[in-house]
C-alpha cells in the first residue's frame, strides 16, 4: 500500500464525478458541509476530534500512477475522469471547527468550498475520520467528568483495530486522558506511552514474588505491580515485601472494585506503604468510574468502551451539499427532503453565545453567513469555525504532536465554559439549543 | 509513519521483554494462545476474521532505525532491549482458526508457540486485529442470514476509521458479503466494488431529471438511480421515464421500507419496469433486514450497524500464556485465577464434531495436546488449527486477494454445517457447546 489515500473512498463518489465531467458540471462552485443530525447516545454535548488528521490525510489525497492504472482496468471510471483526476489536487477552501470543541445537533462542524469534484470526492475520507475520531472524543469527555480530577490513561488498542487505535489514543488525550499505552500514538502525536506488565508475565515465573523481583530489578521501585494473578491480598503483601513502602501503585484489572480497592488501601496503609498508588484497569466506563469517585483509587485505565465510542463507536456525522452556484454565478441553496432525513440548504457560520459569566447558553448558526463577513458578530459569541484550509494550502497549526497539544489545551477551555448540564451521565438533551439566525 | 507495525503496540509488551531479559528469562519456550470468554452479544456463533491481515502485519513487525531510536530516546526500555530488538523477528510457530471459520467460547483461536520475548511482543496487534475483523465477521454472518439469499454490499466506509474501513470490507466479504464501496479493499483485497450516486449528485442539478439524465447519460440504463431525494414517486416516475423500462435498479435510503418497497415495486410494475430491481440502503442491521424477508427487495447496503459490529464492536477475544518451559525444559501448564477472569492453562488443539449427517454438535478442545499428535482424532472431527507460520516462515495461502477469496468459501462451507440454532438472531447460548478433553 503507497501513501496516498485517494482510495480510502466510495466507488460513488468517483462515478459521480465522472457524470458531472461528462455533464460539465464538475467545476460548479459548490458547498458542502458535515454536521450530526443528532448527538451520539443522547448525550449531552460532542467533541470534535480527528481535525488534524483530517488535514494530514487530505494532503496526501492524491492519485498517482498506482491508482490510476487501478482505475482504468477495473473500468471504475472513464478516460475523462482519470485524467481529471492525474490532476487532482484539493485547491479550495476548508472551514471548520477546531479539534477538542464542543458541538451540538446542526453544527456545522465542517464547511467545504470548492467546485463540486473537489468536493465530492472528500466525503468518505471526511466522514471516516470525524466519525470515528470524534465518537472516541465525545465518550472520553465524560470519562474525565466521572474521574473528577483523576487522571486517566488510554489502553484500548487491543480492542480496536490498530489503526483505529492510534486514532483513539489522539482523541482521547484530546479529550483530557493523560497518557496512552500504544507506542505509536506517542510517536506521531506526542501523547505519554505508559504501561509496566500483563498477568503473562507473572505466570512466566515460577511465582509471584520472582516475578515483582525481576519487575523491580529492571524498573526501580517506582514500577506499578499487577496484584491480581493469584491472590490479591498475598499480592499486594509480596509486592510491598518485594519492592519496600516506596512502591510507586499497584494494578487491578478484576474484581469488585469499589469494596476491593478500600480493602487494599487499608492493606497497604497496614504495611506503611502510604504513598503507594492505587491503579484501576478492568472493564472501566463512564459509570464505573463514576461509581469509584468516593473510592480511594489514585488513576484509571481503561480500554474498550473508550476505543468503541461507550455504546456509540460512530458519531453519525454526515457529508451533504448545502449550495452550488447557478448559471447566473448566484449561490443556490440546496437540500434533501427524505423522511427523517431533512437538510437545513445554505452557507453557514456558527458560534457559542456566552452570558455575563462566559457560560455558554447557546449554539447559534448563521445560514447564508460566511466567515468572512462574521467581524459583525456581537463580542459575546464565540465564532467556531477556524480556518483550515485556504485556496488548498494548509493551516500546519493543527497538524501533527503541536496541533493535538493545542486541541487538548483548546478542550479544556471549552469544557470549562459549557453549563453545569453538560456534565450529567444519564441520557438527555443537548446541554445547550440549536438555534438558527 | 513508515511501514513497520512494531509500534502498533502497548508499551507494556516491551518492559515486559526489558525484565525477562534482564532476568535471563526472555528465551523461555512458551505457548500463548488467543481466545474468547464468551461470544460477542450473546450470539451463537462467532466468526474468526483478520488471520490474513495479521500474517502480513506480522511480517512488517521489525524494529526498524526509526523505532530503535525513538525507544531510546524515550528511555521506554535498555540499551540491551534495545539490540534485542534490533534482531527481532518472530521465529516461531503460530497456529489458528482459518479466516471465515466459526468459533464459541474458549476457541482456541490462535497458539503462539515461541520464546517469552517473541510471543509476547505480539499481543496487541493479534487482539487488535482478530478483536475488530472478528467483530464485523461475526455482525456480518448474520446479516447474511437475514438476507436469506439476497446479495449484501458493504458500505459503511464512512462510519468506521479510514483504515479499519478496509479491514471491514474483507471481514464482511469473508462472511458472505457481495461487494464493497471502498475502493482500497478492491485493490487490497480483491473484492468487487460498486456504487453509483449520493443525494449530492441529485443536488447539483437544477431537477431530479436532470441529474438522472447525466447519470444515464454516463453510466448507461443499467445504473442504480436514487429516487428519494425529493419524492419518491415522483423520483420513480422521472427515472423511468429518463432512463427506460431497463433502467438496472433504483435505491431507496430513507421511509418505512417495508410498506414502502411494495409500493415502488407496485410502481415500477405498473410503469412496465419489471426488470428494474430495488437496492435499499438506509440505517440497515439484521433484524431490519430480516424485516424485509417478505417484501419485494433485491438487495441491501450496510453501513454502520456491519463496520461497528452491531452493537458489539469488539470480540473480546484476549491473548494469554498458557504454558512454559521449566529449567529442566518441561512444560508447565499456568493460568491466572482473578475473579471472573479464570483461563484454562496448557497447550490446546481443537476439532469441531460432526454427527453421521456431517452436522455440527460440539467444539471439543484437547488440552496437552498438539497438532502433532492430533493424527489421533476420529474422522468424525474436522481439525480447527491450521498451520500459520512454521519457524518463522509464513503460510501464503492465507494472504492477499486470494486468500480472502479462500476464506470465503471455507466460511460457506463452515456455515453450512451448523446446526439450525446457530441462524437464530434473538440473544441465547453458543449454538455448540465447548467440551474439554
Amino acid at each position: 500500500m503507497n501513501t496516498s489515500t485517494a482510495f480510502r473512498t466510495d466507488r460513488y463518489e468517483l462515478t459521480m464525478l465522472e457524470a458531472a465531467i461528462t455533464h460539465g458540471t464538475a467545476d460548479t462552485p459548490c458547498m458542502f458541509e458535515a454536521f450530526g443530525r443528532r448527538l451520539p447516545g443522547a448525550r449531552r454535548y460532542g467533541v470534535v476530534a480527528g481535525i488534524g488528521r483530517l488535514l494530514e490525510r487530505i494532503r496526501d489525497f492524491r492519485f498517482a500512477d498506482a491508482e490510476l492504472t487501478w482505475l482504468a482496468e477495473n473500468d471504475v471510471v472513464n478516460a475523462s475522469a482519470i485524467d481529471w483526476l492525474a490532476n487532482y489536487r484539493f485547491s479550495g477552501d476548508v472551514w471548520g471547527y477546531a479539534d477538542g470543541e464542543a458541538y451540538f445537533p446542526e453544527s456545522p462542524l465542517l464547511v467545504v468550498e470548492s467546485s463540486f469534484g473537489e468536493g465530492v470526492l472528500l466525503e468518505t475520507l471526511i466522514l471516516s475520520i470525524l466519525n470515528y475520531d470524534s465518537a472516541v472524543a465525545t465518550a472520553a469527555t465524560r470519562m474525565v467528568t466521572a474521574a473528577a480530577g483523576r487522571p486517566l490513561a488510554e489502553m484500548g488498542s487491543r480492542r480496536a483495530n490498530e489503526d483505529a487505535a492510534i486514532a483513539a489514543s489522539r482523541a482521547a488525550y484530546i479529550a483530557g486522558f493523560s497518557a496512552t499505552s500504544n507506542l505509536e500514538a506517542g510517536r506521531t502525536w506526542g501523547i505519554p506511552t505508559m504501561g509496566t506488565a500483563a498477568h503473562s508475565f507473572t505466570l512466566l515465573h515460577e511465582n509471584e514474588e520472582e516475578a515483582f523481583r525481576a519487575q523491580v530489578a529492571t524498573a526501580g521501585p517506582g514500577t506499578t505491580l499487577l496484584v491480581d494473578t493469584y491472590d490479591i491480598a498475598a499480592g499486594v503483601e509480596t509486592a510491598i515485601r518485594v519492592a519496600g513502602t516506596e512502591l510507586g501503585a499497584i494494578r487491578l484489572d478484576s474484581g469488585d472494585l469499589p469494596t476491593l480497592v478500600v480493602d487494599v488501601r487499608n492493606q497497604l496503609d497496614l504495611l506503611g506503604a502510604h504513598n503507594t498508588k492505587i491503579t484501576v484497569t478492568s472493564d472501566l466506563d463512564e459509570y464505573a468510574i463514576a461509581t469509584l469517585r468516593t473510592a480511594p483509587v489514585d488513576s484509571y485505565g481503561v480500554g474498550t468502551s473508550l476505543v468503541t465510542g461507550s455504546g456509540s463507536p460512530a458519531a453519525g456525522l454526515v457529508y451533504k451539499l448545502v449550495a452550488r452556484q447557478d448559471g447566473n454565478g448566484d449561490w443556490v441553496s440546496v437540500a434533501k427532503a427524505s423522511a427523517g432525513k431533512r437538510s437545513v440548504g445554505g452557507r453557514k457560520y456558527a458560534t457559542r453565545v456566552r452570558d455575563e459569566n462566559g457560560l455558554a447558553r447557546q449554539e447559534k448558526v448563521y445560514v447564508g453567513l460566511g466567515p468572512e463577513e462574521a467581524n459583525s458578530i456581537p463580542a459575546s459569541e464565540r465564532p467556531l469555525l477556524e480556518r483550515l484550509i485556504t485556496a488548498g494550502e494548509i493551516d500546519e497549526r493543527h497538524l501533527g504532536a503541536s496541533g493535538t497539544s493545542r486541541a487538548r489545551e483548546h478542550h479544556a477551555m471549552v469544557r470549562a465554559e459549557l453549563p453545569a448540564d453538560a456534565y450529567r451521565l444519564g441520557r438527555g438533551d443537548p446541554a445547550l439549543p440549536t438555534t438558527f439566525a
